[in-house]
């Protein structure tokens, strides 16, 4: 995009704690909220009316705010975290490491049983293995159960837009649209104010707000995406050639795995994407790569020099693993060669 | 200093959560690492050689850090954790709002006996009453003891540089430096590498990493603060400029507060600054405003429209408040003007 994404800062630029003291959230740069609606505004994939916009360093931090929001919140603690299997290994960690006294990481949402009041996180497209998801705990008239959905891989490269989102809590983060991953942006969209009120709250405490480069950089790049929205051209739409370029590594990949006979993948249902019109297949982040053989996947692709994460830690098995699409273009086609030279093992 | 601190960011650049692999602190960005040993050296406040440089989204993730990581590291928890009243208000906020089951905040260090590891904060120059400080609970001989030297203060506008400090743990902020807070750096010198590979560890949960943009940043304005040391002249180089400014400042302040008989003030030693070469006095950042009447001095200050912390959420009394001497001209202006008034009633 050359010099369309270029941001200059000068040194008296952004000095304060605060972004805007009337809204709820006031270390969110106003360029960024408005930004961060005008997108999802062109591409459809969540409801931004009436919500409280609430800016994280990236949806990592968003994620522990909204467990932490919900929390406090709720009539007796510690509430149970659940999510189903196989789950982002990182919320294991991320509700683990501080051990705190008002959640429980619970494990996995397809076998809680427990009383009580409980968050389910709901990542859809799913982290590791890009299935759509919904919630799996139905608990429909309970009070006590609260839902986080993980809404990153929400894209049209990865996905069709079949809807617009507009449930309680939503996440989003910068590094999953455009790859900015360094800029440590994510946003939460919230229905209640208290929980966005709590989440702030959490913010505050935890790092005093949100670095304002980031934030201004964000708010730069995803105006200019916002504009190749518009445009028909594969080469100037950013989403029309981020799909081509996951599709095509998904067609090799699934190559790669047709022509062994050792390994699988998962097949992924036509939808039809409000976004481009038309019927699309999905072209997910990471690859869901599992093993027809009783072997250690993971260790076997270690051996090969391919980096993955095991299944285990997603609350799968030793027989899946999770590998990342989203590689450069040197590190993917190293990855094809290697995963192509196991089978004829 | 007009465009010296200006920084342009490409769409391309600084994508990715990774700087430098061979880090511990793999996301430490090697200019801002390269910067903060210059400037450090520059000033010759805190020794950073044999040391590990943790960077953080501001000192406020690394202080948690740092109690996580000596936590984690500790023979038994919960760990208590003091500091000396008056202390920094947030750190209550800090070791309690998550409830973690590794560590307690045990308030006051000064009256603090509790058998066990205990982790002790010290802040020096002290927040909020500017006092230069050292431990207080000593028990030297124990290997359960622990401290988090908070040097956010320690830096030639605001106090003479007495020593090149070199503890085992010494948090610093940009945002006390020049005023940048928005950015959101912190980083800390750490003398063990499995303290601080435990605080990043904390970090990579928390938030995985730390803005670049931010990082980028912080680099630029440090290098060039650290060029402005070399120059003899009050306009070029910022400290002496910033001491000159916190001088007129706390004069005025003082001669307000002489005018009236209703309110009193810290006196500082001076003391030789090695950075200066001669003997300074202080300039804290924050008046430790006291009252000689009988009176809540945070109510009283209220209603004459003074904003100000107080002594209470800082273990200190209701006689006593804290008030920021870095508030914009106009409104210290204001703030002199008003009481000044408060005084003739």
């Amino acid at each position: 995009m050359g010099d369309r994404c270029t941001v200059t800062i000068r040194g008296c630029d952004l000095m304060s704690y605060f972004s805007d003291m009337t809204n709820l959230c006031w270390f969110l740069e106003p360029e960024l909220e408005d930004a961060i609606k005008n997108l999802h505004g062109a591409v459809g994939n969540a409801a931004t009316e009436d919500r409280y916009i609430v800016v994280g360093t990236g949806s990592t931090q968003l994620c522990q705010a909204a467990i932490h929001a919900l929390s406090s919140l709720a009539g007796t603690n510690p509430v149970s975290v659940v999510a189903a299997a196989p789950f982002y290994s990182t919320y294991v960690e991320e509700t683990t490491y501080v051990r705190s006294g008002m959640y429980n990481w619970e494990g996995d949402a397809w076998s809680f049983d427990k009383k009580g009041p409980y968050i389910e996180l709901v990542t859809s497209p799913n982290n590791p293995d890009g299935t759509i998801r919904e919630t799996v705990v139905n608990r429909p008239d309970d009070d006590e159960a609260k839902v986080i959905h993980d809404f990153a891989y929400y894209w049209p490269h990865y996905t069709p837009i079949t809807r617009r989102q507009d449930h309680d809590i939503m996440l989003f983060t910068f590094s999953k649209i455009t790859g900015h991953a360094g800029s440590r942006i994510g946003w939460a969209l919230v229905k209640d104010k208290e929980v966005a009120k709590k989440m702030v709250e959490y913010i505050i405490v935890n790092s005093i707000g949100v670095s304002k480069e980031s934030q201004v950089r964000t708010a730069k790049i995803l105006n200019v995406l916002k504009e190749t929205c518009k445009s028909e051209s594969e080469s100037d739409n950013f989403f029309k050639y981020g799909r081509e370029m996951m599709k095509d590594r998904w067609e090799k990949l699934r190559e790669v795995v047709k022509e062994s006979d050792a390994f699988t993948l998962p097949k992924y249902p036509e939808a039809f994407c409000n976004y481009f019109g038309k019927s699309l297949e999905s072209y997910p982040a990471f690859a869901w790569l599992g093993t027809k053989e009783e072997t250690d996947l993971a260790s076997e692709l270690r051996r090969h020099k391919v980096l993955c994460r095991a299944g285990e830690r997603c609350g799968s098995d030793k027989k899946h693993v999770r590998v990342s699409m989203l590689s450069r273009e040197d590190d993917f086609n190293a990855f094809l060669e290697r995963l192509a030279n196991m089978k004829a093992h």
